[in-house]
């Protein structure tokens, strides 16, 4: 208890890092327990749960790594991250045939649902924004104005989504059976009971490794061509939108990172915020990065729809327009990134001196 | 003279308004002239000179015309819609050619020229929003990264454009051989020498009239959905990219009504600038609803090449995208204009009032 700075009555690092680790264990055991209640009917909500709490977990090995049993860890993060992109793969289907079959509609002038009126974000907030009473139709009205071209595309995409929808539910009830995840579930539970703190971890405080990190994050971001998302309608994100090569990805990547980063910074946040660190306002930048992850596979989604064989041009031109759509919600979310970023502390780099955000 | 303000040492309304017409009728004969010089070759100068002249007379018999001989005037107006309707559809086809293929060399990342990184407006003015010169490659190389899709998109419209162009050409010369057009350059030579003015001119001021304009252009833009068109990535003009009425003309009109509105509010400017009123700074605002029109009808062009028979789906495909592009681009536009529209004194209501909008 030497290290432990004289004017703090918080707990110690340890204490804050094995707390939180084994909060999120248990949430992972009593995730995997209800899932298991559930056999395979109605288990999206353990499953998110699941992930959740798996995510936090390797997170949290991660960014607080000089503190924990080194070789221990990296083998948990890596069994956990297998189980997250195993759980995560079917709710991403799931999720990008709903926002493509809600794009279509759009498209279609028949949104049915409040808050389809736009990309979301700034515009849908605003009363003269919001579709007129008049525009909104029932979901089967709304089927019925769609072109032959977007009706087709919508059945294809359908088609092609639940499909591979299915097939990720099957692999994830395999997975979830594999003695490959008991051994990731007995791990956890090892870490509820017992984290593996390495033995100078108590002289160690917290803040610094999450300072890193907001270093790190702030470097990424500052790495992004944040004035020209700052400038609407740049046309940046269809720039390659049919080229040949697989450009999008590359302009994507690094927003995709940052995305990344957000996340780690705010599961160190809800670790350190036991020892003083304050909360952090990173709701709309990560927000942003969440729609622009869901519409950049969205759009991929689209294109490799219409390279499917023998569809009809009517179905490949509805398919474009549907592709240049999620392609501009990913330039609409960069907007919205650069618009939330400049609101943050992190933006002013206070994070990275450990400080506060003012309220 | 009994009518004249005692403070104004300008010229009398109806002076002012034979000479504007007196010298817009000589450049109408002079670009004729140069036109018939010129054969069959090299007529696009003089073209244009001609129809900018037509609009101008056009526009300021419609404007003031209680102080013309009314028959007279409306059947000029007639003749002169006529004729500048005939010469435009040449330009139309050329610019709206350059635009998709430019469009589609942007899309296929592979920028030609300086200034087409993004939509234009803001964003092209800033060093960061303009292509990284390594991205910058001659049309030629560009070309080759076409995918096919876009290759061959960019084929059947140049083929279907080009067409469209030569057509227009030949019915633009018949027209200027026409004795209908002589009829037209008749009435013009009538005009250049002396204007069909009634008796009562004189007792009239020129505002009134210009303020009446001004307050049909207020009224028009106020019935626009500016509040929509100023949150950037509102999704609005694609909402009805693929429904199956011709929805986007509906959402389009009021904007081309507006663009026309400005048209005779700037050539009434032109006309009272010598009674005392001031330049008008709507340049900005005038530029984008241009940029409005022609992307409106260059999405029309992609949307029309993608209902040609017998092509490809890869085609299809491109075309929707391309069309996809072209009404964000529609949107791009609205917001650049509402932009440049709360920068202008007309926005306050000042040239309803006929003041002169401070510099």
């Amino acid at each position: 208890m030497a290290q432990r700075h004289p004017d703090r009555t918080d707990p110690t690092a340890d204490d804050a890092l094995a707390r939180y680790l084994r909060e999120q264990a248990t949430e992972f055991l009593r995730a995997l327990r209800q899932h298991r209640e559930r056999g395979t009917e109605d288990t999206e909500a353990p499953a998110l749960a699941l992930r959740r709490a798996a995510r936090r977990i390797s997170g949290t090995l991660h960014t607080f790594r000089p503190l924990l049993d080194a070789s221990w860890s990296d083998g948990l993060r890596t069994e956990l991250a297998w189980l997250s992109g195993t759980l995560a793969r079917e709710h991403g289907y799931a999720a990008r045939q709903e926002r493509l079959l809600a794009a279509l509609q759009r498209l279609s002038g028949a949104s049915a649902l409040p808050g389809q009126g736009g990309y979301g974000g700034a515009g849908s907030s605003d009363a003269a924004a919001a579709p007129k009473p008049a525009e909104r139709v029932a979901p089967a009205q709304g089927r019925s104005t769609l072109t032959v071209g977007a009706a087709k595309a919508g059945a294809l995409l359908e088609r092609q989504l639940t499909l591979s929808r299915t097939r990720a539910h099957s692999t994830a009830l395999s997975a979830l059976g594999s003695s490959r995840f008991h051994g990731v579930a007995d791990s956890v539970a090892v870490l509820a009971s017992e984290v593996p703190l390495r033995k100078e971890a108590s002289a160690h405080r917290l803040e610094p490794f999450a300072a890193d990190l907001a270093a790190r994050l702030d470097e990424a971001v500052t790495a992004l061509p944040l004035v020209r998302a700052g400038h609407p309608y740049n046309a940046e994100a269809l720039v390659h939108g049919l080229a040949a090569d697989t450009a999008p990805d590359s302009q994507d990547a690094p927003w995709h990172q940052v995305r990344l980063l957000l996340r780690l910074h705010r599961y160190a946040a809800e670790v350190t915020a036991a020892t003083g660190g304050g909360p952090v306002h990173l709701l709309g930048a990560a927000e942003a990065l969440d729609r622009h992850r869901d519409a950049a596979q969205a759009a991929s989604a689209a294109a490799a729809a219409a390279r499917t064989p023998r569809i009809s041009p009517a179905t490949a031109y509805a398919l474009g327009v549907l592709h240049a759509d999620q392609r501009h919600e990913v330039e609409a979310a960069r907007f919205a990134f650069q618009g939330a970023w400049h609101l943050t502390p992190e933006a002013s780099g206070a994070l990275r001196t450990g400080g506060v955000p003012s309220p």
